[in-house]
């Protein structure tokens, strides 16, 4: 279970949401420090500065880091800060990075691109593996349809047939897999009976002021309230949160 | 819980799969008579031998009969024989049929378009009722991507999103919403915990042979492991089977 | 090349835009008398009052009627009128209506399903051509796609693509296959370039208050204008409007 | 009017295609000396001997050199080589690479993401141009659908509006954009007449063997033709290729 901000916007938020999500049961905790924004007049991430508040956060809570490298020339630096290397959805064919990463020594989250079939995205995974990183999670975050009332179309079936060809294991991104916080919990609770391995949340203090992707992020309140209901669900499937 | 064959075939296959679903636990049996197919030339379904054989299962079995209205003429033979009215997603737009189930005096099981928006989805079963029949339960039964793996993709958001915007209730068909039979386990399970009020499956007792659909459809065995696997999962929402 | 409004409004309406596309050069005359509507509180059309009208319209400027059948109860109806039975994209796959009008001693033009692949459109042509009726015209009007500034997606690949499995006519609806009147004149050409048999095009007098589809309505002027940008470029490929 | 193989695989093969598309009236030659693959294990381009091909091919036939540069540490190499940087598809979103070309002296072919809006699209450009280089072109090249008889479904509707929208120039790319070599011709045909400002074809000399892409490829003998036909096709729409 990760979770934490879309953004790492200062040391107080970022503390204070990594020490409610470590109590609810979180055992990552998520933020982005160098943002792909659709708009390069858009706010692009604090770099290496948004790093070290995850570090500092890590050392107060113990929590492991998940944050994107969007480039190359990041893969050190990120390397150096995070526990998991995330590479995002826009970055899944990215096949440089992909290499770059596959030499990293750390786990890394592979995103499946926004209209990826799983055969592609399989196969990115694989440039990854195939540098010698096998320590690849594959994280389903919902694909681009023509549905009006979602950001993205969550494709859950992607569980059970990444399961069934794969021996990867498959993280589910309900916030940016609906793109509205209200269908976030429903979601969670899916993924994990349909078998899903990890979950991976956006949770901000502050939704609304919350400075990328308020629309999808549920408070700390909220996602203690969805850590209790999936560990009742976990059961019923025979797993552990 | 409405289970049974894509179609009906004959009488001992239809009452031997009516037995099994309804000791696994179903309440409803599903089963066409009248089919919908993409070719002219294809199984076109038994017509009302078809709806006698539903009619003779549910004496013996106790079991509701959901079974597929097409067309406008058939509404009232369909209304004699059956419990509950189903519209397929290749009619979700046909107003004339629509309205004339809206005069009907049986719950209509309505099938979203295969891509049709929930507004469009809302403003069909709105035709429905504004005929004066208020039973509509809404079926999500998958909707067309570039996805490859499966036939449809199961959007499961649409579960909350529903319950949100209206009062009726949501049934998952993860057969046709998937149309792969080792998806459908999962698929059941995600549903249940996401909020569903209702399944729709296909079940078969020798699915490689089905007329129809056999790659999308579970056998009875199946089927009964799958009930027990959901009561658990219902229980762990606060609901029952 | 088939021009009219979406919807019969009035006489006086239809009447002046069946002069003005016939001295612009059309040879056939659109306009729906039964609307397939999505929502139930929307107008439905004049039903058989705008059948009268567009005969009266014929009458008057010699163009061929084509208008839309939604429901087998219809047929006859519509048959008396029209001179081309349309069926419009929702009912691509009413199959009772197929065979209906597949008895009918009309033209069908068939409008492509919202998310039809070419099979499926083809084997629906097939349902009307088995009963008997071999003057099917195939219409494409657009798919459904993620695309936000165009209602529909113009696939005119499916020209070239249609031409060489099939022997049908292939006749493009720019209108609603953008859904945008700026978008009209230059997918016109493209259309006639690309080999189309035949182009259906929504013009409106006004269509600021056009009662429906007046966003992608253009006038009688623009319409004009168009048939000669057209001539030109369908003496380029060898052809003649 | 750009045209070549989708990959230079050989001295001979680039040479001979590049005479023969500067007879049939080429400007530009187009030829991948690195290749994103979606596979690790396929071929992945001759790298800096491929360049050196195609700045043979220029020094002989005066064509413009077209050729992809996918990562940041390739700007510098391919800017030596080429006279125009493409930027493909899979990197629409790669904002590192965005930003290096932006500050490259070099005009950039930059193509749409298989799944991007037009908004998304322009905002990649506004990438580039943000550092100070305004030479884009936009080129689609179609868009991910359902749709199964084309690899890609080509959206002609963007060139009137990325023209209502932007100055840029718009270049279609038929061969990606439908995956079939016997669409081309059409949708060539179609682009000019809908006002594009250019082509980008896949020409080969024996596309069966061809190492990438020989499915969409055409001969110099089809580019030949097709020259010809659109060249009708841009007198009659007051252009000239």
């Amino acid at each position: 279970m990760i979770a934490g901000p879309c953004s790492v916007e200062s040391k107080q938020q970022t503390l204070e949401i990594a020490h409610a999500v470590k109590e609810a049961g979180a055992v990552g905790l998520r933020g982005g420090a160098f943002k792909p924004r659709t708009s390069p007049y858009a706010f692009q991430g604090l770099a290496e500065k948004g790093l070290q508040i995850l570090a500092e956060a890590r050392e107060q809570t113990g929590l492991a880091i998940v944050t994107e490298v969007m480039a190359v020339d990041q893969v050190k630096l990120v390397t150096d800060y995070a526990d998991v290397l995330q590479v995002g959805a826009r970055n899944m064919q990215n096949f440089n990075l992909l290499n770059a990463v596959g030499e990293a020594r750390k786990p890394v989250l592979l995103k499946r691109g926004m209209s990826a079939t799983l055969e592609e995205f399989l196969l990115a995974a694989e440039y990854i593996m195939s540098k010698g990183n096998s320590q690849v999670m594959l994280c389903e975050r919902g694909i681009r349809t023509y549905e009006e009332y979602v950001r993205n179309t969550l494709a859950l079936a992607a569980v059970p047939e990444l399961h069934r060809v794969s021996h990867l294991p498959v993280v589910i991104d309900p916030s940016q897999g609906t793109g509205k916080n209200h269908l976030v919990d429903s979601m969670c609770r899916a993924a994990v009976a349909a078998g899903a391995d990890g979950l991976i949340i956006e949770v901000h203090n502050d939704p609304e002021h919350a400075m990328t992707d308020g629309a999808q992020s549920i408070t700390p309140k909220q996602f203690d309230d969805m850590m209790k209901a999936i560990r009742r669900i976990a059961l019923a499937v025979d797993r552990e949160v």
